[in-house]
């Protein structure tokens, strides 16, 4: 509730994120989730904050690494991949930790499948960057902290 | 098919159960899962009967704990929580454990969102205690044992 | 607004509630609607709260009594039978007598026909407890006086 | 469970049908609702039965005469009118009598608004007769006694 | 069919609307049910018209009271309360009477629950008035006496 | 359009009704085709009319005798078994027909799978008898004549 | 915020409503804009208010009157024509406006096509004056005023 | 086809932007549409890149300088407000525009009304920014930028 | 009402028409508006007919060109484009304006996107022609003449 | 695949077509399908092209007399009639033949019940003629050869 | 019900399978009906059955073959094409026919239009064989054949 | 790319699975998982293929068992069990191993409730078998294992 600089990010990505760049390049492009992960961190660098940057292809873990959150980060930054649009628990986990969310997806969701087209997510997070690849990453990093310090100036 | 006593009681909570009473107090209330398991444990021994008690995050870990219930459990007592809306796989391990199944909810999950209006396990239950804080596991331990005791009654 | 001791429950039964242990033996059991009044009256009395009981088949007799809860009942727990999917009257009466509700069903509902899984008292109550049968009236009378204690406990 | 000649028949007419032939004629014909019952008097005539004949434009009232109808009737042909499409109770009223029932329509509901489509009595009824004016309450009957006989036959 | 003046007005309330001004003020207003009274009551006089007023919470006897409406009025002007949603009787009693029919609402249907947004009456009436408050009630009379003296005046 | 006696009904019937009697007895009953054709005689001699009987698998042969009675027919009763809910060509000849159309169906369709209770020629009918055993032809038969009785007799 | 007498009325008219009385006058009447217009200033006049009318067939430009209604009206009266069943814009713009808004149309919608029954303005206005003709302009000017006179009285 | 340097960048606004930090401020926040302009503008000067910026109440003439961007731009990021749900006019011509197209919104549309859930334009832009205030015009003009160069890198 | 030779025809399109030829062939093909237009020409001309060509990007525009054809057309030929899915304001304006309409598209809505298979024209038009290039507009110019011409001739 | 001339013209009719002017004239018209055939001779005639055609009850022959086109056929033009919205079986006989298909309907199938909205052929055709009577096969006939004309033209 | 070896296979072929092999080579591939025919022989050979193999493009005629097996064959292997989608009357013929019954398609039609996914077969047939090319029909027979000798192996 | 034999098969087995035989053997018969791994490897044997067999109740585990058969795997025959109606994950790993896919259910889910009906995998597998008890993954090794020799066969 009196968070203190430096902000602590956490970027979260759901199942078969760890595939990335390893397949389907036409759809997500090249670049590795090791790629991501180093612009994350050159991102966080920029913004003067830490960076906490996790994958797994559990439902469970990844609502046990959101729990965590509640103690350890002060954003999330989460790419729910599949579970997007299967997962409560992972919508439940993001209300329990009461910290901003922003969710990002690196390729354009609306253009894919019906079922894609909806998101457990969306409208418990501050906002959305979708298929704009995996700049979209740092665009929701910088729009969280953004939130955070308005946050802060808004308060007396 | 021959169950003598003491009965046994499996209860089982869902994902983001562990974090009760630390997160969103007005929708959950206050206690703690570990309040829930001493409530619990009060009312079996009240009803002369063991209790196991557990939680995970995990739907596989739920399912597997509950292919177990077939041999170490008389009755299931089960807060799916966030799986309670999307698990096929927990409500066919329930079919598979052929044990009589009481789901309990200690919100209203009617005054949420509609997604949370429907339940897999509900159809499969006998039935449901919705909204009553924890007191309803209590409720749900008596009425379970109630019908063993009546399936009993009624065989010669 | 300023409840004392003794609570006053009205516990209200819909239409064919009268027919109880006379027919459908399979579904609803053998206990007749006297057998629940028997049953509420002891409840009450553990409780030390005193109990009004009514039956119609009238949905605008069931409205009218429930209106008049809003002078001599602290708790209304209903079973609002075949009225639990159709009628918006009793909502409204419901709605208009602003005394907690908590809604009880005999049997599992969401076992029968799709037209019996909407509820429209569900999502103004403080909770249901479904399919377990008549002790079900039981469950319902003491979570609501938890409810009404909880309410005076929390006030200065 | 052994009914003994003659049957008894109930025929039970739901709201507005007191206004038969006194209102839109072009969709129901000018006979009244008294014309209809010296029909149904004459087809008991004919077949030997006892008939009782009521009507009412209370929900309530109807599930009432429906539910003494297990004490006093072996045949019910039940016109449910605008309950057709909206009364839960009258279904369960009849599922609680446990007695043959025939609907009857004297217009063809299927040319009618969308709503009429849907009858709540349908499946749980052994037929429908629609649309084919009074006479059908006579062919209802007629259908419903030759049911009870065959029921007879076929026991030794 | 040959209406002469005094013009005898006939409005109908249905359930629940013997509580107004007693409950949910927020959302009715603090009038009550008498005061509705007495205003159609002064705009009667005003139109030069004869009043008759009625309220029930029972279904049957709005029916019955419509019904009787063939005789003794010539303009209904109904508030059907929850009866809007669910009632295909009283919209059946309304078609039977063949009088003019305007439907008022005191609160704005359009911003509650979903199934408010449906009413049997609006399209067999005139119009709707919604939302106006209880000054609703006056210009559903005026607007349906407005249409009885145009009815009159495009006649030879 | 100026039909006289005797009046000539076709009655038909549509895809494995040849195969009545001889399978499925619990849902049609034992009695064959040609029992059915033996009753509808009876019928027939009974009112004064003449029958033809017809019966085919195939869609198209439905649709072709239909065509022919506009010029061999004054009644259609028509029972068109599983077309009933996938034919249009079938609806289009009844309407080109220009004869009075009488639906019946043995089984009571209402219990049946979902799909099963739409019609293409319900709302084209002038009833429907469901449900009602073999004997249901018999009251379409008489029904229908009743109708061709009237239109004459309201004739000048 | 603080508005003062006299108050200021904009009353607005969608597309093809400059049309009105020259087109189907089985649904709209005789009467035209301009009288439309006549009775609007005469009801301002009797209110002691002032009346500014508008009309436009393009979108835009009543989204541009609305906004403008920001700082020149207390009260909008708006009958949106075809632009309430499609137009997100003109709802953003009322919204944006943050004034009283009164729904009116002349024809009774609900008797129309299915697509005329939803509203984009209903859930945003005060209420709906529906079907009641052209003196549904005075009655939605009186009752905003009425609702003005009242915020003012409520306000210490 | 062969773009070179500097980039044209069209930033487009729908209806009631222009009101846009006038208005509603808890949803859409203080800034002003001049606001915006100002932040693309530095934006277009960091990138290297020409910017023009267009705001229009009027479909038409949304579409109209759409169309013109096939000449004058080389990517377009536009914001269509209330055109987002409602306008196929606007996604042809951004079709027949034949360039990249980045989708924006400030508020969060999945916060709010279900029809504001989708977008005529999501499936056919490269993508979408969601909620991240109007930040998120500058990441929109970054990630098409970014694109436009990877094309031009992509190409012998 | 009583229309004389030379017929007026008015030829109207929608959004985005101005671009055709210009953007993508596959779809439309190669040839302009322009291009339509001498076409169109040539038809009246063999038809011994008066043409009017318009298109606009603006649903206003279109509205008010229609409403004009009331005066000075006889028969209108729509390609309403993007509009043909989202505009009641051009149906409402085709049917105040009581002539004739024959609808048109160049390429097969049906091959595309489900939202365009709804059309909110063709219901009220004498007929569609769909997909059969830009000859379908001689086509429906020759149909819609034709059609006047047999109105003529059915009057005496 | 290398079509010389004349082109050889298949033109199809449905179910009930047969009966075309002999029944419901003010749908259809007064012409037979004799007439048809004698314009699309005609028709044929003038376009320098073989006419094949043919009308059937059966889905089974049509589909026959569609596989035949592989061989003998260039150009399908088929009035489905009913089998439009029932026939997948047709629509694969037309894939199978690999021929251009143009789907012609005399009367409008928008203005009638919903179910004849949808077509199983016209996704798969190049295009449609509706409601705009017999002349249509005319119209399909050209567009078809002019559309087989152009494939000539655009080959090397 | 007691058969006996050597068993009789009935495989049957829906509309537009005669043609296979020489249409849509990519969806279904090169082998003819006559290959099928080919393959289930020797299948059946190898299993010491005895095989008929039936084509028809005629929905009569399949219900006709299918009413035939219950005198001629123990198994049928139906590959019901495109009466797959639509045929309650081969639905029927084999709810009449009381014996098991394999679905088999060629192609994998989840991968093709939405109303393909929908089977009236699927629900009563043993179990689908799908997209798995021609050998689906030898791995349908085996399973039926599988089938039958465990039923017959269960018996006494 | 280049895959050579042996062939590599990986078969996957879903949620509760591992309870194979062990329950509700009505539906799964009495054989256990270790008896579908010997039938699968004496499959294998008979193929000259590989065979590696795993089950998990984790979609995290079956996720990554997938990912991993990038690298080890030639084919993939899976029966997701539960997670067939709700894990977009596996359907995700699915096509990230761009290995062909045949779907195995061993009991009918077409018969089972509606959720089954449903499957994330099927249109992105080669196809199904479905119903034909555990002999179904011998048919679809085997399929599979044909597919994959057919695409060797078809390159140079």
């Amino acid at each position: 509730m009196s968070p203190s600089k430096p902000w602590r990010i956490l970027v979260l990505n759901g199942p078969n994120l760890n595939m990335l760049g390893k397949r389907e390049a036409s759809l997500y492009g090249h670049e590795t989730l090791a790629d991501v992960e180093v612009l994350c961190a050159a991102k966080a660098a920029q913004l003067g904050a830490q960076l906490a940057f996790y994958q797994s292809n559990y439902e469970g873990a990844l609502v046990e690494r959101i729990q965590q959150a509640r103690e350890d980060a002060d954003l999330i930054v989460i790419n729910p991949a599949a579970y997007t649009h299967t997962s409560v628990a992972i919508r439940d986990a993001l209300l329990a930790a009461e910290k901003p969310v922003v969710e990002i997806h690196i390729s354009n969701i609306h253009k894919r499948e019906p079922f894609r087209h909806h998101s457990y997510v969306s409208d418990i997070a501050l906002g959305q960057v979708v298929g704009l690849g995996i700049r979209g990453y740092a665009y929701a990093m910088e729009a969280g902290i953004t939130h955070l310090e308005s946050q802060v100036a808004s308060k007396p």
